[in-house]
């Protein structure tokens, strides 16, 4: 991964992507003892950052290959981001989700498109049903994040991050990213090198495979498996490609329980008018309650999504 | 009012206003049957557009008027877009506030730096204790609306769509606009003179004044004096300086009623990730639920703020 390639993305994006404001409020900054910035990549096209990656990978493709169309598995939000991607160009897309997952979810990717196949979590391979979709129909696989064309979209980010703290005045800062898999993260970070920002990784308690990773400099797994309210988040592992990027560029992982996480998506309603999901409030949750693990006069924060079901929301609200 | 006044404003916005994105969804373009952009202005500094204004107020009074000090009614969103324009200059801002106004939004204005003076709604006159104090310590009155500068600022928002609907290719448009005494309908009609785009106002039922001033072409009054879920655009009649250009320049008025406003709230969470009043999600009610009264294949609508009590909020999401 290089620079040249996220550039090359971002070229590719430009025409369809959403450029994200960076919020703020001198609530927060009194909140946090220092200035903070959010990346509302929340309100990109699907609720998510996820659409910078899955447009990256079918810009990126051959048109041959992206005619035949494209598979990918996700119950969340690089499914929305590959289908919204898919359905812009014209192309089939599968989507291979759990057949318990929520039917919000569901109807928004076939709403979108794309067409989706279930599976039974405890009976079926989700991979084998899609190798044999994929091998049947001549479908390319769009990983959520072991993939470079997808880290270079992701990456896109960090560009406009550098060109908005600019603007703000802010040259040095830590950058608090959301982390599940890490091509976010992986992708941001080599935007900033050379740079005075540092790429942080953000995790929920008992998910934090990435920040352990990073300290012990091997990729850890975590002992749970799944279950967290920050379910946009929670990876078994750094991948493969995007782990070695994050262990030469990024700070110290940092870890925020649940209860922090619900907290700022009532403080980003309240005080940023913005919706986002537990998982894309980690960041946001460090830098107002772990202030003392951050360093500089300003934060940057990216809130990386905003699909979150209603009855969570309310929860959250109910804490402010 | 003209466009040059408008141009001289968006100048001295320039380095503190936040430049609103325009959002769309899919499922809104559905809902609406066609295309839907919204500028999402409760993204604005103090969650709503009131911060142009007010801004454009300060900067544009003599640096000696200004730093005497300003002086505002308002329990609302005007107040806080006054008091941080105050506070970013550094100079007093006294805020008149109704005595049984919402405690976070008392807090919220003297979190901004400005001493908050209550009143009786029922046994004082704002008119007279604003004229008191104003002429006591020197203060400049600023206006929410009947004021050339802060319709100005307002304006600065057209400026901003005709940019943004031409880099999406919209040429002809109805722009649907929340509307309280005009000052933000007004200034961005201006901007329109010349154009295809047609700036339309929306109002809740029982406080259609502009709509049936349009109408008839006088300055109707409501015969509802408040109690209205949809508060921040609650006035009792257009503005002196508003209705005229309103006059000129806009088509007929739009009228939604309360639920069609909370259910707009609703959608804006769901598909936009954004956080809007019912006030502030007239336009989109109109776009949403009025689609026979709205011309074109596209339609452009302001969100004008985000300063929602909680307990109405989850009343809206209830909705969903």
């Amino acid at each position: 991964m290089n620079i040249e390639m996220i550039n090359a993305a971002a070229a590719r994006l430009a025409p369809v992507v959403r450029r994200t404001p960076m919020l703020s409020s001198p609530f927060l900054d009194e909140m946090a003892g220092r200035r903070v910035l959010v990346k509302a990549e929340s309100l990109q096209h699907t609720g998510s950052f996820k659409f910078r990656g899955g447009w990256s990978a079918l810009s990126g493709m051959s048109e041959a290959q992206r005619a035949n169309g494209v598979i990918a598995y996700s119950s969340g939000n690089h499914a929305q981001g590959v289908a919204l991607a898919a359905a812009k160009f014209g192309v089939p897309a599968v989507i291979v989700m759990p057949e318990d997952s929520p039917k919000l979810k569901v109807a928004n990717t076939q709403a979108l498109g794309a067409e989706v196949v279930t599976y039974d979590r405890l009976r079926d391979s989700r991979e084998e049903i899609g190798a044999q979709l994929a091998a049947e129909r001549g479908l390319t696989l769009v990983k959520p994040y072991d993939e470079p064309l997808v880290i270079a979209g992701q990456g896109t980010i960090g560009l406009e991050i550098l060109e908005q703290a600019t603007a703000e005045g802010i040259e040095t800062a830590d950058v608090l990213i959301p982390c599940g898999g890490g091509g976010l993260t992986s992708g941001i970070s080599v935007t900033f090198e050379g740079t005075d920002l540092r790429a942080r990784t953000c995790e929920p308690e008992e998910f934090d495979d990435v920040a352990r990773s990073l300290a012990s400099g091997e990729r850890e797994v975590n002992a749970t498996q799944g279950g967290s309210i920050c379910d946009a988040i929670v990876t078994n592992s750094p991948g493969e490609i995007t782990f070695p990027i994050m262990l030469k560029n990024c700070g110290p992982g940092l870890v925020v329980n649940d209860e922090e996480a619900m907290r700022a998506v009532a403080i980003a309603y309240q005080r940023l008018k913005i919706v986002l999901e537990p998982g894309g409030a980690v960041a946001l949750a460090a830098a107002l309650f772990h202030a003392d693990k951050v360093e500089g006069d300003a934060v940057i924060v990216v809130a990386t999504g905003g699909n979150v079901d209603t009855d969570v929301f309310t929860q959250c609200l109910e804490l402010l």
